[in-house]
């Protein structure tokens, strides 16, 4: 690559959060994937990481395995990043010892282990997690009507992540419409791929849910990476390994810009704004990253799978700069992985407003 | 028999009526099962019955069904009657052209047939199904959560039938509560047969669960007979018959105030009061029933199996007026059938109060 690109315009935006981060092997001792998944995160613009509590075959349900997935990052953090822990049918009041320690709980009813089906559980966590540490769940159809009305009733809001239907959509819309305090994302994947491009991964969208989908783009809260792409990957036959998706997140969403499909505020209100707000994430200082927004390329292989190699794109990262340091500079990582800190025991009340993070007109470089 | 009771204590009541009245054969062409049941019904004091639109072979989800119903009554009816009609996944607009000749819609969870599970099918019901006609629903844990959201979100009441369990019931609570326009009934097998007592019957409470229903009084608008007593019948192998567990609503309930667990206020409230106010039924008029409160007598076997025969109950149907007529004395049916007539139509606003109906201290024969 070289670096004579100063004709293209280039846009500086805040550092991006992935609030629905995937580590496949998130609470194994001495994986690495943590570090894998932070630099990739750092190289695509992410200065921000939520830790999805949910890994292959290990998953945050304890204080035990809560220090696991810490002490992985000690292999390298590039970015900051912020634990959650997931609820299970029994563990309500185990979780209690843990709340300090994490951004938020997660109700998981669509992961193959662990899942909730009981009102009543469900229930016990609504009444034992502290009213300012948000609750998170991945709940679809009648479950995710069933969590509404209980996060109704226990007056707490709810974040509802990867929508990817019509119906779910629709019910969030009514929702919002009549007052409840719900919020919702959706993995970039949902917009760009359907079950027409992969009819092998039932976890897309099918083609009308996924213009459901951009038809209530302002009902969605916040963009994110999600599992989504792991999903893909392992329903197309790939080895599973650890990043899946998240270099394909500016690509895809300043090809739709470039479409005028969304606009950069679409963008950063979904994976800035939003994020910190719903999650009572810390501003971080001095934290932002330079895209480059209208030159068209052929996305190239990279050392992680994506499904959109040999696609025409728009949108390429040039610099990231964390916490006043250059972490990232066209394409190559400068960071040593030390950088990254533990920002789960931040919020309640400590985020602060920036307003003029999305230039009226784009910065042009 | 003799006559020769005058001795006893014996008070008048309303009419009582049955919300969920089973009908095993509901819209076979040409079963005598309505007639059975409307027999048994006002022998056992009550004078109207809301219909269940689920059998066991068939079920009204349409008006080719309703109209087969229909018909069937005119082999015999002995108490006032009233037909609903059950939601399934497609049925919403076909339902339309019915509403006027029905008073309530059932979306049913746990029947054998015909259940809904899309949040989606269940909300065009609620679209659809017009806003002065009640809709009852058998759903349960997550399923009564779902529909609850729905209800609420929709700006409609709803009415859970059959409750069984202590989380369903607590839900319900939690939702009264915080304002959510619910009311729900209790089979009266519920509250005297357990698990415990037929462990091959999983449609009974749990002792646990039938505690927390005692427990609950307050919560509990509507006592029902529902389909319960044939379920038990038919888990304990006995052949199905029309009309099982009728005839014992009245000795059960009485033979609780006798322990004093229940008031005859609390009986009139669930069975007649709550009853015609949820489901805008109208009066019936110069239409009572005289019930000896205090004599214990060993229940005999009679035409429809029971559970209880051979047990110590209180509490006997002396005489059964309807509309002005001697329906039912000592146990004898006097009506030809011809006395009931399909007050589907009635409701939205005709009924009236009818604030003595209680007797501060029972009328003494
Ligand atoms: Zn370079
Ligand atoms: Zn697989
Ligand atoms: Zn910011
Ligand atoms: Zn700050
Ligand atoms: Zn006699
Ligand atoms: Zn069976
Ligand atoms: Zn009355
Ligand atoms: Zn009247």
């Amino acid at each position: 690559k070289t670096d004579s690109i100063s004709s293209y315009r280039s846009v500086v935006l805040p550092g991006l959060i992935n609030i629905a981060t995937f580590i496949p092997d998130l609470a194994v001792h001495g994986s690495t994937d943590f570090e894998t998944v932070s630099k990739a995160s750092i190289a695509s613009g992410f200065s921000m990481i939520r830790v999805m509590p949910i890994g292959v075959e290990s998953s945050l349900t304890d204080a035990r395995a809560l220090v696991v997935a810490q002490s992985n990052t000690q292999e390298g953090a590039y970015c900051d990043y912020n634990f959650s822990v997931a609820a299970t049918a029994t563990n309500s009041q185990q979780l209690s010892q843990v709340t300090m320690k994490v951004g938020s709980l997660f109700i998981p009813f669509h992961n193959l282990s662990g899942n909730i089906n009981k009102v009543a559980a469900v229930t016990e966590h609504f009444k034992v997690w502290p009213a300012f540490k948000p609750i998170v769940t991945d709940a679809r159809t009648t479950d995710l009507a069933s969590i509404l009305l209980l996060a109704s009733l226990h007056t707490r809001p709810v974040h509802i992540t990867s929508v990817t239907t019509k119906d779910d959509i629709s019910l969030i819309a009514l929702s919002k419409e009549k007052g409840l305090n719900v919020t919702c994302d959706v993995s970039v994947y949902s917009l760009f791929l359907s079950q027409l491009d992969y009819p092998e991964c039932s976890s897309l969208p099918s083609k009308e849910d996924q213009e459901a989908l951009w038809e209530n783009l302002g009902i969605i809260d916040c963009f994110s990476v999600g599992s989504l792409p792991s999903q893909l990957s392992h329903d197309l036959g790939q080895d599973l390994v650890p990043g899946i998706g998240i270099e394909d997140t500016i690509p895809l969403l300043f090809t739709a810009v470039n479409a005028g499909r969304l606009t950069l505020e679409d963008i950063v209100l979904r994976l800035h704004i939003n994020p910190k707000a719903i999650f009572e994430l810390h501003d971080q200082p001095d934290t932002s990253i330079e895209v480059e927004i209208d030159r068209q390329y052929t996305r190239k292989e990279s050392v992680i799978w994506s499904p959109f190699v040999g696609k025409k794109l728009t949108g390429t990262v040039l610099r990231v700069t964390l916490k006043g340091q250059t972490a990232c500079l066209d394409g190559h990582v400068l960071a040593t992985g030390t950088a990254g800190s533990d920002m789960s025991a931040s919020g309640a009340g400590k985020f602060e407003r920036h307003p003029g993070v999305v230039p009226a007109s784009p910065l042009i470089t």
